[in-house]
């Protein structure tokens, strides 16, 4: 790699002509292609802001000027070009450079968190902090994407930057009219309006000609004068972005010609206050198989073939298809049955359903708070919403759910993929936080199958409930082999195994949350080995906690929760709570995710390193079990 | 009354003419004077919507027609109008009616919740199902303040709103230049300019006459040809509220002018699709104490003079004035401190620290998540944030102060005033959530003072925290009187009591959580002539748990831990997490608030109501011992 070997640092850039910098943008592409098709990665999105990353760096000067991409999936680019071009083939692995910014890998990196819609407010708040601490002639520089624009955050975060007129926040929209799915609403219609105007730098190239024949001279001058003049910028600019906020704007700017990014990005290098540049870019630009891509233009991808795109590793069934099959199995059955995604129809298994039946089908945008709080309207009127959505981003409606559903009883129903340990993708794509959060309101019913089957027949008891919300949750990846039950107590607890007792061995009562029962089964048989009587239950339901728990746990000398989610507040905490009340003290345990945000590896090395996987679970166990026998 | 007392349904309203209403405006307005002076309440909110109300009652068709409250605390008038007028003298009052829509009320009431910002949502989801349904004849109204209108949810409803083109969503702003405080950011400067256009009315009065002197007839004819023809339109509404949604408005209308109000909102109901009715309200109107109340045109009051608008109670020290002091204090000492409200300087105690440290202090408006990432960027850049904010509304920040602060490990300390169970504004005002949200974030560490000196003591120490996240969290009201401890442990616990161990009797610990130390004290002394012995401590931060709490629940029989909190996921699950890893199984009984929503009533009615004032606590403690004693 001629050019890309050649550089040290994004100052390096500065030395670059603009072929020089084509010219990178072709080797860059090209190892994105190479290193990403064999890792697997969000190749789409960084395949689209080659120039734009190029040009970033060629014109502000990080890490000085802090340039923040939004979600940061789209931060390749950026990382080959602070350093990091070497480090490709551990992409998202464990030990590797992660998948999104991580300030231990650069100090070009200032973020972490991939949840969207951020970067606009983390910007306001760093330029608020230079303005104090007189380094105000350091520019902020935050990079989103039209998608994450949906989302409130970025509304928020703007009305306030937009107040800042003298503080220097640069906003470049990285608009490929798609979040993951094409980016929707009224401000997706302004955009796309906006995209069709005549350039920014046409504009530009014409007033300048103009200018000069009006006897006027130099760039600087026409520059200037556009920018101070609401006459002249109205004739620039034909229409703006947000045009209530009255914040300057550049555009549309041309996303893949580097000569027009430069010219934006130097214009509002000079700008004094706040200002918006348009980049209007093409997702998976220069790899035909992203760019014919038509369900996402290969937002991330698993292993493929370079050449074809086309993925090498064979899918399995996996618990998103069950979904998927449910889903439009009930809309079939019921035309109550309305379904909600915050733009993932994709990933969430929901696009089936989107075309099967359009009109029972919602993509509100990246806008969880807009999913669950128009879920409760559609409830208030009588629909059961089906509000499918990540564990992870659930994080970001819980007042919703909790105020807007839950304070109101309503039949509103969450399907939570990527539940629990994710691994990939990093400390903040984890599902591990919604039991702890879900539990929390009032009155909500919670399931955890532990299979396919179990998927299926909870998410369909989910929808047979009137008078209050639920929640299915269920892991990411394939589907384990079904476990089928020994018996189905009263109260719908699963019993998976029961121990012919020993008689002088202790009784453990191993409570197997959801996917976890499978492992749960296998310690069991490691412990009765060591002479140790274990039942093992699936509660299936576990908020409520199922009553006949309580009497079980009175009947072993210890209870042991195992559950792919938080200790803090989790299952085992909610267990606790209501044997407490039931003044039943038998010794209980939590085995489940640790008060941390752990690195990205694979969800098996991430299991094993927290001590959920069979070996640790059993060693945990076993030293429990010791510590009972010496008291 | 003369009309006030004809009405028995808001269709009545429908047989008034505009003098009437008028009149019966003025008599809505002696009402809420007369009686919200006597009780307390959002009186200024409600005389700035007399009017507004009294029209949407009378075009609209409540409740076929939905109107959605935002908030919801300006509902006053609509409660008046819909057979509550009688109840006011109740208002906020256990048994009596809520100072917030509530669905057990009325028919006209559809949500309840009082935070802001939702009601978008509500009305695109009401609007989707009535459209699925064959009831898209029904309008829903949604009334949302121009402060409200900072908050993201708003911004994510009105994207998705816009897109609906054949939904009927009548989005009525309720403009009065305020949130709590002035509202903030560029979109405020936006409305104020709107504000000062030629009213919608004038621009109608002006075009009929115009097109009559053209030969053309009636008022339909104008409003149909204004509503198809963009260029009439752009000449009626020189600008819009969002242009970039393309979201069709009407206004600014005068909103204390019955007259035009109707005349806007005819419109609104007669037009097809999605429509924003800007109507400019005056806080507190008609009532001079409320207008000349520069502060904030009193927002929320307690029981007044009804001629003067003086307060008849006198106010106590409170914990807020405590906070203010000592955020006033650090900002002297530190350059670094800076000071974050959403939209409530005054209620949280910062409005002295804007005044003297204005460079230092930002309102962001209602945005509750900006807030927190906004603060996160400050401290990225090298400050000291203190975000301060009412304990129930943390719940709209979870997934930043995770994500966004936690991630990071950034020094943001959060404030939570309101925190526990606060009472008159209903379930959604109690701040029973933020122990068991904000104990999941890694790394964070969150004190409880049990009295104003240790509030001082624990927010600077809070200030101190370099390497993570910190939460300080007191209830609302007056300060209690000081608790002193005994002696502090080397972990900071203080120890406030302990007994001279009667031989026979049992040892129990009780961990008191903030301002329930006095009452956790008052029962300890009715144990103890119980023949029990009473250890008393207050952990004064309850995360990380202390370790000293380890070795003491070790040497007890039972531990109780009573919080201001959740039980579900809160601190008493948390040292239950810390006792069972470290596998200490001395019986852990919680007592902290149930899992339900309760009723408005006044804080020591709720709290004796879930058993969390004396005799609650000794009697639920009692009947444990005695089930120990039994086993």
């Amino acid at each position: 790699m001629g050019i890309l070997s050649g550089l040290s640092s994004p100052a390096d850039l500065r030395r670059l002509d603009v072929a020089q910098l084509e010219a990178l943008a072709d080797e860059i592409r090209q190892l994105l292609v190479e290193k990403v098709s064999a890792t697997g990665g969000h190749l789409g999105p960084n395949l689209g802001v080659v120039e734009l990353t190029i040009a970033l760096h060629r014109i502000f000067e990080s890490p000085e000027d802090p340039i923040i991409f939004d979600t940061s999936h789209q931060s390749y680019v950026h990382k080959i070009l602070t350093g990091r071009a070497d480090a490709f083939d551990t992409l998202r692995q464990r030990g590797g450079i992660s998948g999104y910014t991580a300030r231990n890998e650069s100090e070009h990196d200032w973020t972490e968190s991939s949840h969207a819609s951020a970067a606009l407010s983390y910007a306001d708040g760093m330029a608020k902090a230079f303005q104090l601490t007189g380094r105000s002639e350091r520019k902020v520089v935050a990079v989103v994407g039209d998608g994450a624009l949906t989302g409130g955050m970025c509304w928020e975060a703007l009305n306030n930057i937009a107040s800042g007129h003298d503080r220097n926040v640069v906003i470049v929209v990285n608009d490929n009219g798609r979040s993951y799915s094409p980016t929707i609403g009224g401000f997706a219609d302004n955009l796309a309006r906006l995209r069709m105007e005549r350039s920014y730098d046409e504009f530009m190239e014409h007033g300048k000609k103009t200018l000069k024949s009006m006897g006027w001279v130099g760039e600087r001058t026409f520059e200037a004068l556009s920018a101070v003049k609401e006459g002249v910028k109205s004739h620039i600019i034909p229409t703006e972005m947000f045009p209530e906020l009255d914040m300057k704007y550049v555009g549309p700017v041309k996303g893949h010609d580097l000569k027009s990014l430069l010219h934006a990005l130097t214009y509002a290098r000079n700008y004094d206050g706040p200002i918006i540049v348009h980049a209007v870019t093409e997702k998976g630009h220069g790899y035909a198989p992203a760019v014919n891509d038509i369900a996402d233009q290969m937002h991330a991808t698993g292993v493929i073939d370079p050449l074809t795109g086309v993925a090498l590793s064979q899918s399995k069934p996996d618990w998103t298809s069950v979904f998927t099959d449910a889903v439009l199995d009930a809309a079939e059955r019921r035309d109550d049955i309305v379904a909600i995604t915050a733009a993932m129809a994709g990933p969430t298994g929901l696009a089936p359903f989107s075309e099967k039946f359009p009109d029972r089908f919602f993509d509100v945008g990246i806008a969880e708070q807009h999913a669950v709080t128009s879920a409760a309207g559609l409830a208030l009127a009588g629909m059961h919403p089906v509000v499918a959505i990540y564990s992870t981003f659930l994080n970001r409606a819980f007042d919703q759910m909790l105020m807007d559903v839950g304070l109101l009883g309503l039949p509103v129903t969450f399907v939570l993929d990527r539940s629990g340990v994710t691994g990939p993708d990093g400390a903040s794509h984890n599902g591990v936080w919604d039991m702890a959060l879900s539990s929390i309101v009032p009155g909500i019913r919670i399931a955890a199958p532990r299979d396919g089957a179990q998927l299926k027949e909870l998410f369909d008891a989910a929808l047979d409930i009137t008078d209050g919300p639920t929640v299915v949750r269920y892991p990411k990846g394939a589907l384990p082999t079904e476990v089928p039950a020994l018996m189905q107590l009263e109260d719908g607890v699963d019993m998976l195994h029961y121990s012919d007792a020993t008689e002088d061995g202790l009784d453990v009562l191993l409570v197997a949350v959801g996917s976890f029962a499978g492992v749960a089964l296998e310690v069991a048989a490691s412990l009765e080995a060591l002479g140790v009587n274990v039942t093992v239950v699936d509660p299936r339901w576990i908020v409520p906690v199922p009553a006949s728990l309580v009497g079980l746990a009175d009947d072993h000398d210890l209870v042991v929760v195992i559950e792919d989610g938080i200790v803090r507040g989790g299952v085992g905490s909610l267990l606790s709570e209501v044997l407490s009340a039931a003044e039943v003290d038998t010794p209980l345990r939590r085995l489940g995710f640790p008060s941390l945000f752990p690195m990205h590896s694979s969800r098996s090395e991430l299991l094993a390193e927290v001590g959920l996987d069979h070996d640790g679970i059993l060693a945990s166990i076993s030293g429990w079990l010791e510590g009972l026998v010496e008291d």
